[in-house]
C-alpha cells in the first residue's frame, strides 16, 4: 500500500510532520511517497501541480493533503495559483465524492458561536460533487463587441454527474438515519432542474430513504437555525462549498474536522482517495508552531479507514485524539496553549 | 406620491392590509394601487406577472411587496411558477441593488440560535446585486449529442454592472462605518475575478473606505463565528441570495426584518425602489390570522423613507413597532401569541 503525502503551503508541512509520526508508531505495511504541490510547488517547480506530483498521485492508493493557499502568489495568473493545486486533483484522479463530516466534539460546544443546545445536536455529513458545477466549466474575462470587461463561467450538471453523486448520498444515508436533504436553487437554476429531477428518479431505487428538497437560501438559513435536523445532505460543487464551510464553523472547532474526496476506484475497490483537513494553509501562524495537527491527524485516521480498510488502525488514532482532548492538551484554535510537536508528543503517548 | 401595492401569496394579503392600515392613518398625499402577482395572479390572469401588474408597477413611485411563493404551482413551467413574478420586476424596473440590513433588536437576543454575546453584535448591510450573475444568463435543460440531459446556466458580471452595484456599496459604507467588504469567489470563477478588479477600480474613488475582500465560503463561516465583524457586504445576486438570508437567521427575527430592491431612477431622484419582508409567504400559516406583519409593516418604513422622502413618518413607524415590542406584543414566530390584526392594532394604538 502506497500513501503519497502532499503537506502544501503555510501550516502542511508542519502538521504533515505530526501526522506522520502518528503514522509511523502504528508500524502498519505502508510505503510513504512525498511530493509537492501548492504554492510550495510552484516556487520550486513553476507549477501548483507538477506533472511529477501528478504522476505520483495517480500511482498511489490514497493521498494525505496538507494544505494549499500561498499570498505570495496571489497575483499570478489563475492557473499558477496554489488552490489549482486541489482543483488539479480532484479533476485529474476524478474524485467527485467530497465527504464533510460536521459533528459536535463532546465538551467542546462552548466552542461554537451557536448556543451549547443548538450546537451539540450537530451530527450531519455534507457530501458535496468535486467535479462539475460551475468550477469546471467554460470561463474567461472577455471583451464583449461595444469593448466592455465581462467575466463569465458556465455552470452545468449533465445527468450522469448528479446520478453518481446521488447514489452516493441515498447510501450514506442508508448507513445512518435514512434521510437525505438535496439542497439546490431549483427556482432559480436550470443547472438545479435538472440535479432535482435526476436525484428524484434515483429515490426509486432507495425506498427506504426519505428524500427532502431545500434551496440553498433557506439551508443557510436553516444551518444557523436549528443544525441538528439535518442528517446527511447531498450537493453541488459551489453550493457545497459553501455550506460544508458553514456547518464546520457552526462545530466551532475547525482544527478538529477532516474531509475525503472519492473517487470511482474508491468506490469500487477502497483504494484511491484524498484526505485532508478542512482549514486552510493559516499562512499567518507558518512556522511559529502553534498549528493544530488534530484535524491532519484524523485525516490520516479517515484514510486508513476507506481507503486502506485499517478500521482498527482507525479508531485508535481517534481515541487517541479524544483522550488527548479530553485531558485538557489543545491547540490556541481550541482555547488551549499547547503548540503542534506537544500536541504530536499527546497523540502518540495516547495511542 | 403612486404606491402600488402586490400583496402576492400565502401571508401576503393578511401582512399587507396591516401595513395599509398604518398607511393610512399616517394620512399622507399618497394614492394607493392595487395589483396581483404570483401564484395569486397565476390563478386570476394565467401568469404570475400579468401585462396590467407590470404597467402598474411601471407607473408607480415605489413598490410595496408582500410575498410570492405557491405550493400548488410547483409543476408549472419555470416562466409560470410565482417566483418569476419577483425576478421579472427587478429586471423589468432594473431594481439592481438589494439593501438587506440585519441588526439585532434589542432585547430579542434569546430570538436567535446564535449566543446572546455574537448575536448581539449585529448591525450589517448586505447590498446585493440583482439584475444580473447566473440568475439572468442563458439557461436550459439540453440533450447533448450523446442523448444525455444537461442543464446549464451562464453566470456573468459586465464591468458596467459591478462598477454601479460596488457605488452603492462604497456610498453606503461611507454612511456607515466606513468599511465595504466584497465577497466573491475569485480563486475559482473569471465572473468573480472581474468583479474583484472592478471592485478596486471603483475603490479609487472612495480613498476614505476601507475595502477587505472575502471568498464566499469564508463570508459563510464568518457570519456564523462573528458576525459583529461586518459593517456593509457588497456581493453578486447568488451569493448574496445565500448570505443574506443567513445573516437574517443570525439575528432571529426574520419576521422582523425588511429589505429594498432600488433602481437607477430611485439612486437619482429617490423614487422607484421595491420594498418588501425578507420573510416568504409562509403557505403554512396562510389565512390562519397568525402571521407577523411588523416585517411587512417596517417595508412600508423602509418604502416611506427611501422611495418618498418621508423620513418623519418612517421613524414614526419604526418607533411605534419598537413599543409594540418593549411592551411584550409579539407574534409566533418571536415567541409571543399575538395574532396579525392584534399586532396591526397594536402598532397603530402606539403610533
Ligand atoms: C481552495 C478552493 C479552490 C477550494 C474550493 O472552493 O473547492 C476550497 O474552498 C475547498 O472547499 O476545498
Ligand atoms: C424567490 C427567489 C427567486 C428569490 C431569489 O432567489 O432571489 C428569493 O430567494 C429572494 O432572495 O428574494
Amino acid at each position: 500500500m502506497k500513501i503519497a503525502c502532499l503537506p502544501g503551503d503555510g501550516i502542511g508541512p508542519e502538521i504533515m510532520a505530526e501526522a506522520l509520526r502518528v503514522l509511523a508508531a502504528l508500524e502498519l505495511p505502508v510505503e510513504v511517497v512525498h511530493g509537492d504541490v501548492g504554492g510550495a510547488a510552484y516556487h520550486r517547480h513553476g507549477h501548483p501541480l507538477p506533472p511529477e506530483t501528478l504522476a505520483l498521485a495517480q500511482g498511489a492508493d490514497a493521498l494525505l493533503f496538507g494544505a494549499v493557499g500561498d499570498p505570495t502568489c496571489d497575483n499570478l495568473e489563475r492557473h499558477l495559483r496554489p488552490e489549482q493545486a486541489i482543483l488539479g486533483l480532484r479533476s485529474a484522479l476524478g474524485l467527485f465524492a467530497n465527504l464533510r463530516p460536521a459533528k459536535m466534539f463532546a465538551g467542546l460546544e462552548d466552542l461554537s458561536a451557536l448556543r451549547p443546545e443548538v450546537a451539540g445536536a450537530i451530527d450531519l455529513l455534507i457530501i458535496r460533487e468535486l467535479n462539475g458545477d460551475v468550477y469546471f466549466g467554460e470561463k474567461a474575462i472577455r471583451r464583449l463587441d461595444d469593448g466592455r470587461r465581462q467575466g463569465f463561467d458556465l455552470m452545468s450538471y449533465a445527468e450522469d454527474e448528479v446520478r453518481r453523486i446521488a447514489h452516493v448520498g441515498f447510501r450514506a444515508a442508508q448507513g445512518r438515519s435514512g434521510k437525505l436533504c438535496s439542497v439546490d436553487k431549483a427556482n432559480v437554476l436550470e443547472t438545479s432542474q435538472l440535479w432535482r429531477d435526476v436525484v428524484i428518479e434515483v429515490a426509486a431505487e432507495y425506498p427506504d430513504v426519505a428524500l427532502t428538497h431545500m434551496y440553498v437560501d433557506n439551508a443557510a438559513m436553516q444551518l444557523v437555525r436549528d443544525p441538528g435536523q439535518f442528517d446527511v445532505i447531498v450537493t453541488g460543487n459551489l453550493f457545497g462549498d459553501i455550506l460544508s464551510d458553514q456547518a464546520s464553523m457552526c462545530v466551532g472547532s475547525i482544527g478538529l474536522l477532516a474531509s475525503a474526496a472519492l473517487g470511482e476506484r474508491q468506490m469500487a475497490h477502497g483504494t484511491l482517495g484524498l484526505f485532508e483537513p478542512i482549514h486552510g494553509s493559516a499562512p499567518d501562524i507558518a512556522g511559529t508552531g502553534r498549528a493544530n495537527p488534530m484535524a491532519m491527524i484524523l485525516s490520516l485516521a479517515m484514510l486508513l479507514r476507506h481507503a486502506l480498510g485499517q478500521e482498527d488502525a482507525a479508531t485508535r488514532i481517534e481515541a487517541a485524539v479524544a483522550v488527548t482532548l479530553a485531558d485538557g492538551i489543545k491547540g490556541g484554535d481550541l482555547g488551549g496553549t499547547a503548540g503542534t510537536v506537544a500536541i504530536g508528543d499527546a497523540v502518540l503517548a495516547r495511542l
